[in-house]
């Protein structure tokens, strides 16, 4: 019997049914409303790539990265020397918020790395080599505060010389950091991000054609200390009040689904014996099954992973909001 | 019965027909023309738009919009003052007939405004900062009669220092007039335009990136003060006559339809009363609306529409031959 | 029957078939021939227009006609002058047989013109114009041979100031003469090719965007005197023997088609006699037809086209050929 | 009777079936090792066609290939002397391990050569030409080992002047060694590659535009002499290995195929006979077919071709384990 005839036959209002179209609502808004802030998380991440790729690297044009390389050893120095100077000036130049990421102890700054051959002569001419292909690693660090003595920079850099008959590659890691401000004008609290950009010159095929990459890795994580003017924390409270009206009708959908499957497993167990009295014979799986409807099993499941979601979700701006 | 089987039984001839067809055949000319007239306009502001975005956006490149941006705090000082010297100068550069909005009073010539977070201290190295979300404008205004220069210029823009990380944006915005003079080779009148000029460096995201973004509003007005020489009027008239034309046309269609319609409501009328007298029983709506015919009520809706849309089109270049 | 039939039953051999068979090849042929001759003469003037672009107009990028416009007034007197230069130190730079074009007396050299409301004074600022919408044209000519002291090239070109705000378009204008010599090395005779070029900045719209385009009208001929040495001559004869064995093909196949419609008006004839003498009635012009075959008719048509274009085409080498 | 059919019926296991299973497996395990291999290879190859292009070819841009053309005199003799100086110091530039072609005697560095119309003096104002289409060679050959003082190339090569009018082309060929190197890391040994590369400035249309084109050959070989530390014999060895497993494989598949053909081919002999014997008729060739599996003459070929397939392989790198 569907809901209408059941109100039909019966007068009994269909509460069951009020509860799930209820709950699609909430829930859709819920996941809407989720989508949009975390829209905010991506286009961050993406236009600090964007803009990374700009300022670090030399000569970068928009959507060329297929083509994006260098094919002379000069410009593989000024290529490297370019995203130096460039993170040293890092806040002069930048138009965003970023800083360099500060540690106590431990390696910071940026870290310039070549990868090589451990040993090799390699004579195409003669057509021999002698190559051995243990892969050896050497860096050196730039600290983000030193003064631009452009001179200094060069005699420390110029040390580091490539043999580029045995360059395996050469990566340039730093870490920035920056703070997503655009939040605050949706009510929300901003985050800390943390940008882990590794310039990649990769020579692995000894074609003549480096190829450089960009990548940039995001963490994200709650500010330590802030303070914002005015009334923001309103709309973490709301959200919260929401994802809890969400849980509670969640439950109830749940406990109405629950007492249906207990009521047709009842009735199963009476129609079991039943049979088995009059007619000595055991019913088969498939009929009993019958009185077990598998949407309320689906419901109950799709209720549980909701609730869990929702208490996570509250678990996040939880935090935030109790230092409120 | 349709018309032609009208005319094999009575002999009369189709004028209604014939009306129709002419109205449709002229409905469509008068369309045409009007879309022709239009096009120039829309072309017009289309080309100004792109000229003011080569005019005044340096480095600009076609078909690159969505990739035009700054990256360097360096860059946007430079687009800025790039922008206002541009404007400075423009009757010597520009190709146009662009021409400074003046004003008795009140604002006018370039206006300079830049939009930041009230107060703001942001460390992100340190993952904290302290920010009040209300926003704060701050304008100058450059007169466009200044002479440039490029010293005092500089000195007054350059106070205007942009603290780049609580910068939400900054908006140029200006007023130019033009007239759009091709229309007097289709003999017509020119028009003068109106173009509010927005240009935006948008740093809402404080993702490193400032997207540039120029819009163009335009507003269309009758010339104030103008002679031509030779004999532009003749069009106008012309085409004063040509929608007289039409509203007489439709005005007859009109007519015809409501005889026919008037005589349809009587027959229904005179049906129902012999109905209700033989068989005293009254005739149901549907088969009562089966006496007037739907076609020529929707004609009679369309030519109302047409004779009103007429008229209107009539009283705009009314106006302009008033004072031929 | 059809002619393996005929075949069978009276052991005639498909002469009409074969004929029909070999006049396909044969026309095939001769169409892929002509046309791969023609595919040189097409690349050939397309090949030029493009160095014609790269040679005259400054700036200009491949694939960017649509956006190859100017928008400052400056931009207008370097692109002209750049032209003229260009066209001055033509043969110290064009890497083709570009020469200009000479005459005895009557103009010739380059033309600039210039195209302008008779009289105007705009003043968008007021919204309001004086304009005399008659065009005015003022032209200059610039000597293929005059030494190029950019002084005097100068002095005499900024003599010609351009009103833009009352100016329509530019155009310049010149012939260059050009030899399409590969066609040698396909052992056909290099014809002598005439470029008119004209050069377009069209200010039409007054919109601040002065569009530029490069027009090319090309005239092909037979180059007045000339010496090849060795055996070019032959491959012109060859081409004469075959449109000549082409000819033949096809009247043989038209008199062998005529012979069967003619025998099949014959037999009509005689049928409509015999039918009217028995039976005392006319035949219907429906099965009169019947003995006409369309597909003969089709042919023939076909053939005499096939003729007449084989002639003149053996009329254009065959010129060329006397000479020999 | 299927191998189910025979398992259940007389208790067989189906080995034809279980080798033929492993036989598609191994073998396509084969193709899928010998394919990344092969990749390698031609990315090697593709890589230095596209470093090539932007090592030796003046402003070469990507993915402009068919645009990319000189139009102007003094570009080309740039062109190639770009090219030239380039190539002399390509020790110095290139980032991959290119080296120069050494041999013992005949020719080697970089040949220029032009090739022109014997003689021809071409007025295209006058519309006369005089040419003889007989084709000259002129070369001159850069040695790579010249140090490059800039004032002697100059001189040698100016006095090459180019005829523009009856150039027909310059190309410009050199040889170039290298070793893919990339193979070591996937434990396989590097292969010493030669590479013709032709660049081709083609003025055959003599249309004012000279099409520049680098095509690239390459020749894979052996390396002559080569010492690699640690343990790069082993991969070899155990292809090889593979290798084997797939012919044994094979061999036993194609001897169970081999019997079961055999065996139908007795028992089409015995049927002949019998039916020959008892009904004194031949049987028709189509019916003795059906005691031939065609499927089994299938298997055998691809077993063959496999077998083949794998030996040809192992010959290859059986040559370079000999060595080690």
């Amino acid at each position: 019997m569907n809901p209408c005839e059941k109100f039909r036959a019966r007068g009994r209002k269909p509460w069951k049914l009020c509860i799930q179209i209820l709950k699609i609502a909430l829930v859709t808004i819920q996941l809407v409303l989720f989508g949009l802030s975390n829209e905010l998380v991506v286009s961050f991440k993406e236009e600090n790539t964007v803009a990374f790729k700009h300022l670090f690297l030399k000569d970068y044009k928009d959507a060329r990265d297929d083509t994006y390389a260098v094919y002379r050893q000069e410009d593989v120095y000024d290529h490297i020397a370019f995203t130096i100077q460039r993170y040293l000036a890092l806040r002069n130049i930048s138009v965003g918020n970023h800083a360099y990421e500060r540690m106590a102890g431990g390696q910071h700054g940026m870290t310039v790395c070549k990868y090589f051959y451990k040993q090799g002569s390699i004579f195409p001419g003669n057509e021999t080599f002698d190559i051995d292909p243990k892969i050896e690693t050497e860096c050196f660090t730039v600290e983000p505060m030193t003064p631009i003595s452009d001179l200094s920079l060069d005699d420390k850099f110029w040390n580091m010389t490539l043999d580029f008959y045995r360059l395996i590659s050469v990566e340039i890691m730093f870490k920035l950091k920056a703070i997503n401000l655009q939040t605050i004008r949706h009510h929300e609290l901003p985050d800390c991000y943390d940008f882990t950009v590794t310039i990649t010159f990769d020579n692995k095929a000894h074609s003549g054609r480096i190829k450089i990459r960009l990548d940039n890795d995001v963490g994200i994580q709650e500010c330590r200390d802030w303070h914002v003017s005015g009334s923001i924390q309103k709309n973490t409270h709301y959200m919260m009040i929401f994802d809890a009206v969400i849980i509670v009708t969640c439950v109830s959908s749940i406990s109405l689904c629950i007492r249906s499957v207990v009521r047709g497993i009842h009735l199963q167990r009476e129609y079991v014996g039943f049979v088995h009295q009059r007619f000595s014979k055991s019913v088969p799986l498939s009929d009993q099954m019958e009185f077990v409807n598998g949407w309320y099993i689906l419901i109950i499941v799709s209720d549980i992973l909701s609730i869990v979601g929702s208490i996570l979700k509250m678990g996040n701006p939880g935090k935030e909001s109790d230092k409120l």
